[in-house]
């Protein structure tokens, strides 16, 4: 077999190199936030953009123990009690298009937009209102807005004021909220999400598309260990019973 | 179905709460290594424990792409190249008793350890050198010491002279140093791994044996994603091949 | 890195061979079922043997959509649509001590229980009854007996009446009837579930306790495709809610 | 929360019932293949559909300690020793679009080629030309043709023989072997692998095309038990390195 090639991380007898950087600096210097971005981005952010960083991660760390990724990982929890990676993992799993994966979708969104509108001379905001323009005509759905608990998400302003503070509020924002001013305008008023905000954020730092979803993996995988965590503690095991109504063949003789 | 409790996270139509703690101040005012001790311990860490526990999450975050955690990602995501999620889920799930785990193991005896030596007058050295002659008499293996690739491990020192420098050096640091010693005399010199380190300095910061694991894994998902990105830009699919040397029964007719 | 031996498979450019046979031959003339038995002992199944298999893997196959692997394969299906692996994945990942996961400690009991039976001179029976009688003394709980769902198990009549028809009923059948027997005298009475009826059936078809976890998963795994296809075909996304009700730390302000 | 409605499996206090079969009538009375139809398909196959379906299963169920799947397993195994159905997970999670998940793809082409054939009057042969026309035109990639291993897979003229022998040779068949003739003659002779064989066959069985992608899970799920058993029974934990080499970034100081 051939060596695998990384750029990534390496380690020999002594020591441990993340990107290029020795670990025992990274460790005394360095946040788990910077650490992520160096993984990602192969470079130290600045301090706003760990700021926004952090921001982001705290903001889909966790949503209550009905989230589905939270849901599934204590239902799991509760039949494999000595697998604790299991269980976490099982979490991840319930990660998709339809929950916390509209990120990158939004991403992959915002990067063709904004490159369409570049070609033709339209800037972020006529970009924006071009891709509304065409979703409506094709019927299709907007990702990143609206949400099935909250009516207003509160993450998202916090998110973009932060943004426009550190001065770190660039094209991916702009084109994210003419978005949702013009599907407001257009179709009907759907708030921004975490997910649609989070894209215009890693937009912005120079994330790309996969991004969306790895960055919300990496925060959620926090709060699904403490979810975890409390039901093991917490909880009996097979605690968890569903009411299901049986509606297929009557039973054969 | 009875409603499901949680003193973790909860969220209603405009808001979410962490622990109690409104979501966008954290987003504004704290940092994600802030939020994953706030999950699992209830409070806010000290800028100290803050700076630990970054260190923690940095020094597991990633040991090359042939560490089986990211290498399983990396074969998982080498196959199934549409799914992020499950090819992270693969790396988490390597996670084990051998790999990564052995921080809970370690938290483990050294609360057991503690406790013991507390009921019969020891002092954290004391109780460690007797944990380490019941292991010797009992020839089992003493977690936390070891390593496959380093000779020398070199998270460990920076991490304790980081705890002795923010003053958070307690009884657990002073239980696995003690072992370490007391295992290269009566053993043979197996320098401490990152394993027994952070298992002494989550210990000394309050964490139950669980956390060993569930820190580890928060802190390698940030490598695992890092690694599953890398694979799907920079690798065709199915690169990854194997020498098998059959050795079975031989052919039947 | 030197090659990886195996003794299960193995292929070149033209052929396949399953431990050994040609997996033409095992297409043409075999069931999956004999491949199963093939796979874990190297032997195709006497058809008695391949019954009772069958019988196994039908009766752990599916047991409605609430129990917990179904229904975390369903949350994961409702929230990640697009990747079929990860549901059927999450719902394996819910397989463990407590569920599905009994077979094998159950077989490690039955295989242990008898090792010192046959020290002692003790026949399956009298092996069975002093299992029970230290359960009772260190106050443990017995494997394989007792269900959530079921005050009887069907499953289990119908598997030893076959076994015994088959003329394959042997130690593992003797020493599950007299533990449950024993326990039902002296504990209270738990009829034995499908946990403890495959155990003794694999257990005397020559498996390892292992096999009782494994055989419990590839049954399964049958049943949660289903799951998985029904949930994705006939239900919308994200439609599964949970009750939460939180009760932690009041807000902060 | 609403009751979960499902038209597969039902439980009560004494009995289960699978697609309002009585479970212990299918364990008496039928294989595990004949469930696996029932399960998916509604209804208990015929003779020859079952010797199909386990021909298929057989065909898919191993290929080999480094087939990703296999290999991913593995590696889990090696250092998440304790816990087996996180081993088979990550296996799982290793079947996607590149390794075992063509036949879906596959599926959709056949339903999809046939349909608009049968619009425009077209054979089934003549259908598949044009979907190979099409391809040539557009530069895509066709599925269910060659292989990384085999230059010849056995499994294809074994599975279609079957089918004819049996009578269920129908217009996935026809379809897969026009395309494969086609494809040799106007791109390259690739033969026909088992992801394209089992994908006319499961066509003409009357299943879907995401099923390609459940039996393949089913049928390798066997395998993969197999060899997480042979891993932890034969070597020794994390035994599996790789050669990595690091061509990133030098060094900082």
């Amino acid at each position: 077999m051939d060596p695998w090639r990384t750029a990534i991380a390496t380690a020999d007898a002594t020591n441990i190199w993340i990107r290029g950087h020795e670990i025992t600096s990274l460790m005394r210097e360095r946040t788990f936030t910077d650490a992520i971005v160096l993984l990602h981005l192969g470079r130290i952010p600045t301090p706003g953009e760990r700021k926004l960083l952090d921001a982001i991660l705290i903001g889909v760390c966790d949503h209550g123990a009905g989230a589905p990724s939270c849901a599934a990982a204590r239902i799991a929890a509760s039949g494999n009690r000595q697998a604790l990676s299991a269980a976490v993992a099982a979490g991840v799993l319930t990660i998709g298009d339809e929950h916390g994966g509209a990120g990158s979708t939004c991403m992959e969104m915002i990067a063709a937009g904004l490159a369409a509108g570049t070609r033709d001379g339209l800037a972020a905001d006529a970009a924006a209102r071009r891709v509304v323009e065409e979703a409506v005509a094709a019927k299709r759905r907007l990702p990143g807005l609206g949400h099935r608990v909250h009516t207003t998400d509160p993450r998202v302003a916090a998110l973009f004021e932060m943004a426009r503070a550190e001065g770190l509020a660039g094209d991916g924002i702009r084109f994210m909220t003419a978005l949702e001013a013009e599907a407001a305008r257009r179709i009907k008023p759907l708030p921004m999400n975490i997910d649609g905000a989070l894209a215009a954020v890693l937009h912005d730092m120079g994330f790309t598309p996969p991004a969306g979803r790895f960055i919300f993996i990496v925060g959620r995988v926090a709060g699904l260990t403490a979810e975890v965590a409390e039901e093991l503690t917490r909880e009996r095991p097979m605690r968890i019973k569903f009411d299901v109504e049986y509606d297929g063949p009557p039973p054969t003789e």
